[in-house]
């Protein structure tokens, strides 16, 4: 079985925790640290002060490596890359945007570089970036998403057969039984978000977390699809957007009412300070598959015990 | 390892050939058949004379047994039963439609019953009308599919938590790899379509076939959510259903837009004729994967060749 993920980050079990804006901050970084995988701090909308902060701490709560994740759309990324290097952070996944853009530079600086994608076109031009893996996203992850809605299912073999570099496949992925389905699948490591999302330590209020154990089957849908596709929990707020995006407008004029209606501060608006009517709730269709806000290490502890089980079930031969 | 399948269906390998209108006829079954897999008659929209010739045909061209699939939207479904029934057929695959409406008929006759959900919600509706076991469908199929868009890595695991029936997983399945996974996450067997409808024994029509081969990561796309959601290749006439789905009209102005554009013979123009500007073409995600048109017993041992590589692959314990 292939050591590329844990020898990469130098970690026990091959399991990324996702970068979630307003979800994963010191706290959910460190405890996953300590439990054996990697833990990433969503910098996300995070001000540079802020993202130090953050950095800061998870330093005091754990002695073991974490790492950034940085959508490249936001403004003050050159910021946050300067606070985070100048902290001593030294992984970096970045996501929504160019792979060329920081690759070498973070490359230079000594930093592993991961970049998100979801489809295998884009993840050939991050391995000719120069990125030592790619997170590899499919169409049932929470938060945004690729415009192919092509789901973990098909997505890893494509990407497999697209590059040689190390994949994580994400999206989907909630218990060591879709674990061991991506290993199979080809993948190398996996990153989890949506499960991670509903822990003691993770930083959504607990409203969000409840609305997570609660969520069934239909609770999550891909919306904002005229502007940049995002899994959302249905509420209000979702519905506000449905509503823009099914009505007899042209696409410019949806575009204008979607920006408009989206403004500023919706997501830490339902994610960290728990309105759920009018907050946006990003979550991936796993939410339906959680059941409980465990501890961080039992959480990591129970994806293992599964994934055990679940090789042990595989057979070898059939007959 | 689950016997359940195999057992059920006295065949040789957990694989169900998916039943495909215009794709899977006499020829196909019986290959699959003769391959130590369950072939199924895509009975879809065939005239109960066609499907009684197609029954035949496969018992000239096979000693195994073979199943017939039903949807239940169509019209002539009770002579299709008859017909079937009196020709010797004691396997029945029913989807698109209400699984209590046949499912204590045909189990008094004798017959395994199997129905096509895409969501917990109906697969508990299933196991409660009696039926054997469900083929548990994702987002990824080609052909039609379920509006809630849950995939196969997600809707398998939710599937097995509400029902205690086998489960056969579909959709993105189109190698061992992918077999392995549905595995893991708790199915006890697979269906397998559009892998199986680019093979020499499949009645798609060559152009048909091609066009699989040459699919890439992006060639096809849920479409007619507005009537009954279907994935399809896309081509000219996909591009003419989003025209009118993306149009600023109310949705009753659009439902009769789209059924008057699919008009009749729509799919055979397109998968059995061959005209890949103007006709429907039904096909999985996993066309992006499918690079060759081989026989069918070669397609089946290959499965299960990379099934075993992907098995023997998953470490049993990290360390």
């Amino acid at each position: 079985m292939s050591q590329k993920i844990t020898t990469l980050f130098k970690i026990k079990y091959p399991i990324i925790q996702g970068g979630m804006v307003w979800v994963s901050g010191a706290k959910l970084a460190a405890a996953s640290a300590n439990a054996g995988i990697l833990g990433l701090i969503g910098a996300g909308s995070m001000e540079p002060e802020l993202l130090k902060k953050h950095i800061l701490k998870a330093q005091t709560l754990t002695e073991k490596p974490f790492g950034v994740n940085l959508p490249l759309l936001y403004g003050k990324r050159e910021e946050q890359i300067e606070i985070a290097l100048n902290a001593g952070v030294k992984i970096f996944f970045t996501s929504a945007g160019d792979p060329k853009k920081f690759t070498k530079f973070l490359k230079d600086h000594g930093c592993v570089v991961v970049h998100v994608t979801s489809n295998p076109m884009l993840a050939k031009k991050c391995e000719d970036a120069g990125v030592d893996a790619i997170v590899a996203e499919g169409f049932e992850a929470g938060g945004h998403n690729g415009s192919e809605e092509l789901t973990t299912m098909t997505l890893i073999p494509q990407i497999k057969k697209s590059i040689s570099i190390p994949i994580i496949a994400a999206g989907g992925i909630g218990s060591g039984y879709s674990m061991a389905a991506a290993f199979t699948l080809g993948a190398d490591g996996v990153q989890i978000g949506s499960r991670f999302a509903a822990t003691q330590e993770s930083s959504a209020h607990i409203n969000f977390k409840q609305s997570i154990v609660q969520a069934s089957h239909d609770s999550t849908m891909l919306s904002m699809k005229d502007l940049i596709p995002v899994r959302l929990l249905r509420n209000q707020f979702f519905q506000e957007v449905q509503n823009i995006e099914n009505s007899p407008l042209d696409l410019e004029e949806k575009k204008r009412r979607l920006i408009s209606l989206l403004g500023k501060g919706r997501a830490k608006r339902g994610m960290l300070e728990g309105d759920l009517l009018n907050g946006e709730l990003e979550i991936g269709q796993v939410a339906g598959l959680i059941d409980d806000i465990p501890a961080m290490d039992e959480c990591v502890a129970r994806l293992i015990r599964e994934f055990h089980h679940a090789s042990k079930n595989l057979p070898l031969h059939f007959s």
